[in-house]
């Protein structure tokens, strides 16, 4: 069974993980959000396609939710001493990949090729696909005016209120997504956020239209009323207007879905297949026991439509 | 008195830190070379300018002669995980400079505006000058054909024999070079390598002839016919045909020097004024006591010429 997950951090990175401990590598494409991406100190930075790759290659952070283990921070301290930009925390680790990517950019290669060459480095089987290979940065209008992702999430702490999610570069896919959305036998997503992880990948030419022909489940990343992890439940209570539940993040999506998985002793959202079981992962037995009861979950569903 | 010091990397560097013991930082300027400078990683390395910063910064490693102290080597690593180019070993603070570099010039600015801007925040006092703003590397014809500064350096270890020095770039000083010449009471030439740390600043288009206008002093950089750091006696046989010497220093440079520094025991070469210390710097008291020789010597010598 052909599985693409889509994917943005660290809660998406953890399924994929589990994911690949089940799935052959061969039978496993993620797509990954790039709506994060930013240039820092003259490197692209891409924050969800790293700790995916991270995690997949066992190295990422095992708590913080970014970056890799055991990691150091010798450049950023000299760049602090320079009087340099140093709210977004770059370790030394981290570093190589993003000069090696910058590298691989110069030259001419497409995000999607350098990716392969990094992520296929450090031993990771499943293909990474960045959504696109073209900027386009997830903007956000908040109550303290028009900030990029990264300058909202990091440099303000999610704090200034959402009001509205765009992006402002060329929806284009790349033409391996596409291809991969239609080669799956089912398409898993992540309990990333729906705002600013998902839908970058949904609003990009032609994808929801392609993920339309295939079976679908999400995982929710609502669990007992709260996210597990990131700023999610003040975005849905601001662009949603509603309180964070499964039934939110179902509403969100809409027909896109035709299963939702959450956590055990969350309500049901009506009119959607649903199964209840623990989602908050820990380790990698974890995400795997997850994953393979998503994957059944998946397997069996009764197509609502199409 | 000002200063004006010409400078390669760790033995010029230890030169400089002593000069700025006595000298007030305001009447020293160092002039670098720039023939070592490459592109690494995507990213401009100058590694004369950096070890003058640090070992003025009092951050350079003790005893290597290169890098900083405390160093880890996170990005390098990584970068070894990935495949890329780990023959030359860049550390994790030392990219922090090379990255706030890059950035600088990205940005537009000279490589003088980023060199001051990079000491500045490093508290070094005196002014430090690339000799030029534009790219000149210095190229070595070697038995094993033509090879760049740091290809022969690091990536062959200086094991292939040295034919012939010779620089492919626009020989252009920065005005603030020549300013800085002219301004000088007393010229003081580091014990750092005539070939390829010196003569690279020689060769720019009149800087020798605003030199020959001023007192100009040099310290040798062989001491008991071997040279202190690096590759230079070696070079001094392939290109000079003779054994390393004072001697030889001395007539490497020819009418440029009016005095030369040697070390105790040494032979003087005929001909010039010398003075015979020990020249070989250990801690920062040691650089300050040959500095401090080295100002009186040039203050006191007749000049010879001009």
């Amino acid at each position: 069974m052909k599985v693409l997950a889509l994917s943005g951090g660290v809660g998406g990175a953890r399924l994929v993980d589990g994911l690949a401990a089940v799935v052959p590598a061969d039978e496993l494409t993620v797509v990954v959000n790039t709506g994060d991406d930013f240039v820092h100190w003259g490197l692209t930075i891409c924050p969800d396609l790293d700790t995916v790759m991270y995690t997949l290659a066992g190295l990422a952070h095992p708590t913080q939710g970014w970056g890799v283990a055991g990691e150091t921070f010798g450049a950023l301290a000299m760049v602090e001493r320079y009087g340099g930009p140093a709210w977004f925390r770059l370790g030394d680790r981290d570093l190589g990949t993003h000069l090696m990517r910058a590298a691989g950019l110069a030259a001419g290669r497409t995000l999607t090729a350098v990716t392969a060459e990094l992520a296929g480095a450090l031993g990771v089987g499943p293909r990474l696909l960045p959504m696109t290979d073209v900027a386009r940065p997830t903007m956000l209008d908040t109550h303290d005016g028009t900030l990029s992702f990264q300058d909202w999430l990091v440099g303000r702490r999610g704090a200034p209120v959402v009001t509205r999610v765009w992006w402002p570069g060329p929806a284009r896919p790349t033409d391996a997504v596409l291809a991969a959305i239609d080669a799956a036998d089912l398409i898993v997503v992540g309990p990333s956020n729906p705002y600013v992880s998902i839908d970058p990948i949904l609003g990009l030419d032609g994808v929801r239209a392609a993920l339309a022909r295939r079976p679908v489940v999400a995982v929710s990343p609502i669990v007992a009323g709260r996210a597990v992890k990131g700023p999610l439940a003040g975005m849905i209570e601001s662009l949603a207007r509603r309180a964070p539940s499964p039934a939110a993040i179902a509403a969100h999506y809409g027909d896109l879905l035709d299963g939702l998985v959450i956590e055990l002793g969350d309500d049901a959202p009506a009119g959607l297949a649903t199964l209840a079981t623990a989602t908050v992962m820990g380790d990698r037995g974890d995400r795997a026991r997850l994953a393979a009861e998503v994957l059944a979950f998946g397997h069996d569903l009764p197509r609502r439509r199409r």
